[in-house]
């Protein structure tokens, strides 16, 4: 079997390239070892930037954003029992973020993939890569699949395996000392906009899901123990880091509760001879920045470009430049998550003057303008350059 | 003896006091451990911001500054090999810094003082404070002198023993791991406005005392030995650190070489009973932002207003408050210094994540319009509230 770009992965990276090169009259296969249905329902990010956003409407997968999808104009920062609001489409140009799940996004794309007589071979098992030949091969139904191809595109995750065929890859990485313990309840969201609260028993945060679905998260630390925490338990913290005057939180059934560890990982370079890694199988992001996702959907768009300009015209300039075109991007966004999360969470063990900057951080960054444009341009998202 | 207001040290701090003092017709007098001559020879800060010099033009000590002090419109930063302007004037709505010596204005308002009447007592021995008379006690030309006051300003320095009078007072403290090697050249400055330097060597800066005087840093290990700096490995190691393409550094004879540790420190509350202190006596921040001096002045106008309406009127009210007010903008510059010092220098046994964090910060300043003005709003000060 032979197509000419071979991906691996059908998270929103591979489909959302998948797409583009369909668009642009390229040839692609997705190769997922998940089932559609664990793809389409595992639940991740929602918080979308204004460029991924654009993105998605551009290549005509916008139906159940624009019906569903939640734009948010501004962000709440929640500190010394004060909640500051932070208008981040005021700052940015009438830029917004939209809340709708990764899975539905996900969803859309493998509709609309398939809709295009787009080829997805889920479940797939045994996924091996070749980047020499270049190959992808694997089991489908039993049958052994091997698909040759002019590219390889990575786009399998941070558990993925085609990180583990870049030779020689330079790895940056950071672990923070704590976990996000993160609820989706069945009960309406308490507030219009998400609040990000820093408080003296550590961050929490109030996001949502839906107008309908509320989604919350705890710091706790990253050994903590799933049973300790009942709802009971999550409810009550949740009640207390986000309390503030004139406002109170809503609880209900909960539906689903996890624990995540914060990572900062790199992979440079994210491409070797024919393959090129797209995503988490390149970078993770601490989740404070709401980054991961947006980020993702950059790398196949520059990606597309240049496998689109190499088949036109057989310049390979943009395909060599791939990695540092998207890790510009990848560091300022690295930057602005390490932020973000600096200066909301408890560091454990961290020392009083610290704190005291912290706090002054937070201040500043309500009350100067200039500040608080720094973290509105990278919160709806810095413009692609 | 008796006076209004009793003042311990006579930099900065304490003179401006006492000159604002007296200005408002509230009597002062000034008490200094040393000679009048090392206080004036003593070389410090030399970077002065818009409300500095805003407020010694306002009393009227301003005459060498506005022929001698020079003011300067942007910084450079240096880093990969390039330089970037930071036009801090056109990011600040006008605002500037001015280069000025410590000394020189030192000596400026000593000059005023006395030509006003006023009184400082230098190689003052001995000298003991008794907050609850209160009483500041001293030896001059041989004699025990008692100084009865309604106030006593502690405007003594970091080494001062004032602060050893507020019982209960929390100290914050920073140790940075890195010194800067300081030198004063008897050489032309080779660029017209500081430049500020990242490079894989160490931070460096050029920055100037006059059109004839140049004053250069290097980052260095704590434990060096000046022994080990020989003028020619300065010069060296500046000409690596600074270089880039088009600019040459000029050499010129060494008139001074020092090394100085790298110190956050912030002393909570900054007043007890009628003591009240004042600049280094209640905080030191790293000199990377050039503050000290300008954090110093800003406490004293704080004070001698709040002075001035108990005076005035019998109210407490910016008195009981003034620990408060200041230690508003004392954090503020503590975050704004941390984050000028963390973004330039080369932190020992730094991983190679946090380098590229900086990296991207580096870049982010220079090209974000809004990061820009963060980073100018702080260094020209933000204005006084």
């Amino acid at each position: 079997m032979r197509t000419q770009v071979a991906i691996v992965g059908a998270g929103p990276a591979g489909l959302v390239l998948s797409h583009l090169l369909h668009l642009r009259g390229i040839e692609s296969v997705v190769v997922e070892r998940r089932s559609r249905e664990y793809v389409e329902k595992r639940v991740r990010a929602g918080v979308l930037e204004q460029g991924t956003v654009d993105l998605l409407r551009s290549i005509g997968v916008s139906d159940g954003l624009d019906r569903d999808g939640l734009p948010h104009h501004g962000i709440e920062l929640l500190f010394d029992g004060v909640s500051h609001r932070v208008p981040l489409s005021d700052l940015s140009g009438g830029r917004a973020i939209t809340i709708y799940g990764q899975q539905r996004v996900v969803s859309d794309l493998t509709e609309a993939r398939l809709a295009a007589g787009g080829q997805i071979f889920f479940s797939a098992d045994e996924v091996s890569v070749d980047v020499a030949v270049p190959r992808v091969s694997f089991t489908h139904d039993g049958q052994r699949v091997e698909l040759d191809c002019d590219f390889i595109a990575g786009c399998d995750g941070f558990h993925g395996s085609c990180r583990d065929e870049l030779p020689g890859a330079t790895v940056y990485e950071r672990e923070y000392p704590f976990a996000w313990l993160g609820i989706l309840a069945d009960v309406a969201p308490s507030n219009d906009e998400l609040i990000y609260a820093n408080t003296d028993r550590g961050f929490a945060l109030l996001s949502l899901r839906s107008p309908t679905v509320s989604r919350l998260y705890l710091q706790v630390d990253p050994a903590e123990e799933l049973a300790a925490w009942s709802d009971e338990r999550v409810w009550d913290e949740l009640q207390s880091r986000l309390a503030h005057d004139g406002w109170s939180l809503k609880e209900g059934p909960v539906l689903e509760k996890t624990i995540t560890p914060m990572r900062s990982f790199v992979c440079e370079p994210m491409q070797h001879g024919r393959l090129f890694l797209a995503g988490d199988a390149a970078h993770i992001v601490p989740p404070t920045g709401a980054k991961g996702l947006n980020l993702a959907i950059h790398d196949v768009h520059v990606l597309a470009s240049a496998m689109e300009d190499w088949y036109a015209t057989g310049r390979s300039t943009g395909l060599d430049s791939y990695s540092a075109t998207c890790l510009r991007r990848v560091w300022r966004v690295q930057h602005f998550s390490w932020w973000m999360t600096s200066m909301l969470h408890n560091f454990p063990g961290d020392d009083p003057f610290e704190r005291r900057l912290q706090r002054s951080q937070l201040e500043y960054v309500v009350s100067s303008p200039a500040a608080a444009t720094t973290l509105a341009e990278n919160y709806v998202g810095l413009r692609w350059s």
